[in-house]
């Protein structure tokens, strides 16, 4: 078996991580980062006639951007492994319906961008694939329309909440490359911390953050500095600092090289968005416009990325149900 | 490379099915495969306050019996992949928040039982498992609710819809056993027909089945005679016979060996189901409760096994969108 320690596994030879590509939308133009996505939208429509449209689009031009970029023909990739928010995945269905490749949709809410990484590279590793793409989306509008209110209500958000991040990230993952590379994972577990408030996403999904960042420390023999950074994505500001308490608290101080995508993305003076960005989009247009590109760069050398699930749907909350986190984490190297 | 032709797999050591559980409902009770099944209820509501949460239990009963059949310990299970078809997949993720098992979550409609046989597989024959847990769900009224009518509006269905079966199936895949053995499989890729009508789902389905099926054939060089049985799930009585008629135009004939697990599940006459039986429980029940039985007893010695599912949601239809479907497709034998 290719096991860590209890629960964490590595990949008998490093998978090549190809091709990212990053589409976001106007407001993500207008955050810190704008400069690394490939393409910052003016209009939340592309020209759609609705926003799932909208999504799905987002979903296609970004996959069709990494194929572009790896220069892989498409017929070479063997397996496409995708998922986002809308109900039924339905972003990912129909983004890809005319992309001909062998597919297996995935939900993990916002982990689902990591969650295709893991099992990408199993397929990779396990000798099944040569070449695999993975990509997630969001979208603010569908996403406020189907989880919370109309758009049009004008509803106020309270502190706690944070806002979907309107973009898609993709990738390639081959068998053979120059890197970056995942070096290995840790799996999530689905951990409930018996959180009900559907407005404070952060705080629901640490613990799940917290129980997949210490299983990896302890599994791998690692410890927060081993790492040039520690990215959790999306927790959010309240999450974030929920996170540091937590790893602390088992003797792990990751204050000093830790982020979150949902905290790097937007301006927390100028742009608001209360507690940050969220979304399957989040960390996947993060991972692929920033983190790997400052990889590329040899800025980083070796990062931990860990996405974080909320995985309710808003009849469960309307049913006074609590929400269940899950946090997928993935180790890179140059 | 593992593969088989284009696109369809082989295992290095074929992967040992055990445990398999199936739970249904009332109407699945008064059904012809009602004793194979390991538990029928009476109850809908399974003393749950909602739909959805009896749901859940389904799912978290299901599985603890699936763990409990196959004599393996709860923390020898490696993973568990699951997914339903209730908006981001909450029955799997409340059913098995308490399991403690690294969980991937999966969206593949009513094809996700498979899809989940399927990256089981190679989770284990890739050496990163021994034992992967593999769960589906559906719940007639909570689907009912979510995709198409409150019940109590007493709405009538129109010929051509299915009757999403209230039910659960779950197994464990090992590494080592005695069989029944996954020994490969033709992964689904999205087939798009142009069918709009949300209550014809069998004909939106069923130029997936057809595209795996004769990919199936095609690549690993075999024909339907090769196989005791052919089963899909869950295309009905009008997508049964649509993949009968695009199979035979393709020079395949499965009229004598070939059946749906929708169409097995309810009595045609005596139970007023239209087109037959659906959801991502039906194939999963079907499967733990009356094939892999069948398997045991040796009555079938190799049968391909193909899970059909819808991949849209009420807003794409809404909407005027088609309805993208997809077929995964796993070969066992004893």
């Amino acid at each position: 078996m290719k096991k860590i320690g209890e629960q964490s596994y590595f990949l008998q030879k490093p998978v090549n991580i190809c091709g990212a590509s990053a589409i976001v939308g106007p407001k993500e133009k207008e955050g810190p980062l704008h400069s690394y996505f490939d393409q910052c939208l003016e209009d939340e429509f592309w020209g759609e006639k609705s926003w799932e449209s909208a999504e799905s689009k987002f979903v296609k031009e970004t996959t069709n951007m990494a194929i572009s970029k790896s220069g892989i023909a498409v017929n070479q990739i063997d397996f496409c492994l995708a998922g986002d928010l809308l109900n039924q995945c339905i972003a990912s269905s129909f983004g890809l319906r005319e992309s001909n490749i062998p597919y297996f949709g995935l939900f993990g809410a916002c982990s689902t961008f990591v969650e295709s990484l893991i099992l990408g590279s199993c397929l990779i590793d396990g000798d099944f694939a040569t070449n695999v793409l993975c990509a997630s989306s969001s979208h603010f509008c569908s996403a406020e329309k189907q989880f919370r209110f109309p758009l049009e209500l004008g509803n106020q958000r309270p502190p706690s909440s944070q806002w979907t991040v309107t973009g898609s990230g993709a990738t390639i993952l081959t068998k053979d490359g120059t890197g970056p590379f995942i070096t290995g994972f840790t799996p999530g577990k689905i951990v409930d911390m018996g959180i009900k408030d559907a407005n404070n996403m952060g705080a629901a999904m640490a613990g799940a953050a917290e129980d997949t960042l210490i299983r990896h420390f302890k599994d791998t023999g690692t410890k927060p500095s081993d790492y040039d950074a520690i990215f959790t994505g999306d927790l959010g500001y309240i999450g974030k600092d929920i996170l540091i308490d937590l790893a602390s608290s088992k003797g792990y101080n990751i204050k000093s090289n830790y982020t979150d995508c949902g905290v790097m993305i937007f301006d927390k003076e100028k742009q608001d968005t209360h507690s940050g960005g969220s979304g399957c989009g989040c960390v996947a247009s993060v991972f692929c416009g920033y983190i790997y590109k400052m990889l590329q760069k040899k800025e980083y050398k070796k990062v931990l990325l860990i996405a974080t699930g909320a995985l309710m749907n808003s009849t469960s909350s309307q049913q006074g149900e609590s929400i269940p986190g899950i946090a997928h984490a993935v180790s890179i190297k140059i």
